[in-house]
Order: structure tokens, then sequence, then C-alpha cells
């Protein structure tokens, strides 16, 4: 397993990342500040496709380890993303329908991690994360999902919607969990199949939901709202499980 | 939700959390520190079961959030214990075989509070957790729980192995997760029973495994070794509820 840092602190740090082709998640810049280095890196930035944040001093100041941020500080992945195409060639390789992971919006880290480290166990064939609002694959994702990312492909999209759309086209169905669906244990989840989960606080949003092909619900008869994020990926993952390689 | 104060500190103050009959999980207490006042608080930890850990200078100021400990720092639950008979007579008042949660050594408040919270929804009627080894009822596992520990009884005992032997008595079977043993899918997981969560690191102990009945499997498919420990929790314990209620 390799941590790689997680931070890049300083102009020069951050513009040598951009140019050595590093993955950056996200980008903070300190607000108001328009010099000609700055200008660069930001240009590299959305060349890139890196989420740019201007924020004030405080919070840069905050954010920094070293104290030296020089107005920009860079996170960056700490793992390489697959791509959607190396999920699906995952499966065929394994001559297997695909059963993919779509996150809609975790911001968690450990959920991520917890996440990964399922798919891997479940069979899953990769997973796919959007770049805005959600988490990457950071130093603490790596280390929580216990060495599966290096195992389990992470691809991240632009657009989850599309994605999806584009999914339907190779033979995916979408199932999603919500309190309105069916209940699990009655539905087919076999096939060609992709898992979206929902958001820690938000759920499934609704352009997503409306993607998806169906709803599946996990039965609850608790006194509270919902379960973890993680906990249900699994729980779900595993009846998944049950149907594609046990049910009679 | 209430998140009461984590950590005490100063003589004053842990003594009088002593005599006000707050429980506390676990007293640290400045190495080699012998005098009068360090003494009484220690006798009183003795009386009530907590349990002591004497630790140096440097271990205690790091924890300290005052940064005047004055040589002792306690750790209050944030929430009351249940005793395991109230988690029984839960069963019984809903008219359902118990099924309860055994923690042997979860060690991480975030996997305590996610437990809780499955436990919760999967309609388990309390958990249990040793004294030793354990994270306890702390703020950290009270947020993570969702509101759940308001609802879910959680009993804390002194030796797992004979509160195994006398749940024994009162009919209920015992099963943990390990690698040697069947598939969940196919075993018997109806009835009164006692799903047992191994440690993050460690999986089941010996002594507890050696009082289940059986021992069930969760299949992997993966290249790393485990799951999470809440999210192998959740997963078994929807596989009993599946078995429970769902199962024709």
């Amino acid at each position: 397993m390799r941590y790689e840092e997680l931070t890049i602190e300083g102009r020069n740090a951050v513009l040598e990342a951009f140019r050595a082709g590093k993955t950056i998640d996200r980008l903070f810049v300190l607000d108001g500040c328009q010099d000609g280095p700055v200008r660069s890196i930001v240009r590299e930035a959305k060349k890139g496709n890196t989420i740019v944040s201007f924020v004030p001093k405080e919070r840069l100041d905050q954010m920094s380890e070293t104290k030296k941020h020089q107005g920009v500080i860079a996170f960056a992945a700490a793992y390489e993303y697959a791509q959607v195409e190396d999920i699906l060639s995952a499966a065929k390789e394994k001559g297997e329908p695909p059963f993919i992971f779509l996150l809609d919006g975790i911001e968690d880290p450990h959920n991520l991690g917890a996440i990964i480290r399922t798919a891997n166990q479940a069979g899953a064939h990769g997973i796919i994360i959007p770049k805005r609002r959600a988490a990457g694959l950071t130093a603490t994702a790596a280390k929580t999902s216990a060495g599966a990312i290096n195992y389990t492909p992470v691809a991240k999209v632009t657009n989850l919607v599309q994605t999806m759309e584009e999914l339907k086209q190779e033979g995916l169905w979408f199932v999603c969990a919500d309190m309105g669906g069916e209940l699990m244990y009655r539905q087919n989840l076999t096939g060609a199949i992709g898992l979206v989960i929902g958001s820690e606080g938000e759920g499934v949003s609704r352009l997503v939901k409306e993607k998806c092909d169906f709803i599946t619900k996990i039965p609850m008869f608790g006194q509270i709202d919902s379960l973890n994020a993680s906990v249900a990926a699994g729980i779900l993952a595993y009846e998944i499980v049950r149907q594609r390689r046990f049910a009679k």
C-alpha cells in the first residue's frame, strides 16, 4: 500500500504538481489574489477540471500544515483514479455481468474507504464517484479501505446522471435505496447492476433517483431515520451477492 | 438527544463525579502520584469497577482539554448503561425471541455508534459490551449512533463469556462470524439469537468463540482480509432479519 502526500502547499509546489500531471482533487486559493503565478495555477486547475475554491486567509491558515501556503493549497488524490471503461473491462475479463457501486455524494472519506472495502469483498467490479460534493481518494479513504483501494478501481466522473445513461447503453440497470421502494429481499437484483448509494445527509439526489430503474428498501424497525451510509451499502451489496450467487 | 461532557479533569471535578454516582468508563492517573486526594479518587474508581490506568505526564497532557488536569483525567459515559435484564425484558414486551448484539472488543467509538444504529434499525433488543478493551458510550459513539442510543439499550458486563452462559439458560443461541463457518445464507439464524461481533483487529477472541453455538461466514470475494466491523455487523444482522421476518 502507498499513502502519498495529501496536501500540497505553496505556489511552486502546486504549479509543479499540476504540470507533472498529478490528480488534484481540490484547489484552495486566497480570495482576491490575482497575481501572475496564482493566475497560472488557476488556469492549470481549470484545464484539469479541478474544483477551485476562493477562500479567506483564515481558512487557508487553518488548513495549512506548513504554515507557508503563499495563498494556495492543493489536495492531491492519494491514489490514481480509473476510467469507467476499466471497470467494465474488469467485469468482462471475469466473465461476469457488471456489478458497480455509484456513490451519489458520499462526503466522509471514512465512509468512502469502508465502501471501497465492501465493494472489493462483495466482488463488485468498481466504484464511480462524482467530481463535486464528494470525498475523493484521500489518504484517509485509502487507509479506511484496508488495502482494497489497490484492487477495486474507482472512477471519478463529472456528471453521474450522464454516466448512468452511458452505462444503460451497456446493459446496466440501476437500483437505489429509498423508503418508498420494494423490499430488497423481494426485488430481482441480479444481472448487470449499478447500486446507487445516497449521501450521508440527503440520500439519493432527485435527478439520479429519476435515472434509477427501480427503488429498493432495506426494512427498518427502529425509531431513527436511517442507517450509516457504508453500513447500508454493505447490506444492499450482500443482498445482491445472495441473489447473484447463492439464491436457488 | 443529549451529549454530555466526555472528559472530566482535575482532582475535585473527578472526585465529585465519582461521588455523584456518574458512570466513569476510564480513569487516567499520573504515574507515581500517591498523595491523599489521588488515593481517594483511585479508591472510588475501584469501588465502581472503573478501569484505572497509570500513565506518564506527557500522555495526560496530550489527552487534556483544559491543560489543568492535576494528574487525573476521567472519561465519563455520555449515556447511562442498561442491565442485561432490561434487554431481555424489551424482547419479552414485544413478544419476540431475543435478538442481541454482543461486541467482543470493538474499540473504535465510531464503529460502536454505527453498530448501535444498525441494531436499532434491525429491530434488535439491545447490545452487550465488555468492560475492558472496548469503546464505551462516549459522546462520539452517541453522535455516530444518530440518536439510536436513546432507544437501544447497551449493557456493559465484566465477563462476556459468563454473560453468554447466563443467556444460554434463557434459551439464547450464539453465532459469530469467522472464515471457517457455514455460509450465512445456508445457516438457520432464527429464534433467540446472540450475534457476536469480533474486534476490528483480532476478530472474535478464543474463549468467546468457544462459547458460540455456531460459526457463520459472510462470503468474501476480494483480495483483502475482512470487512469493516460495523459493516460486517450490518450484513449479518440483516441476514438474521431476512430469515426471521421475510424468509418463506
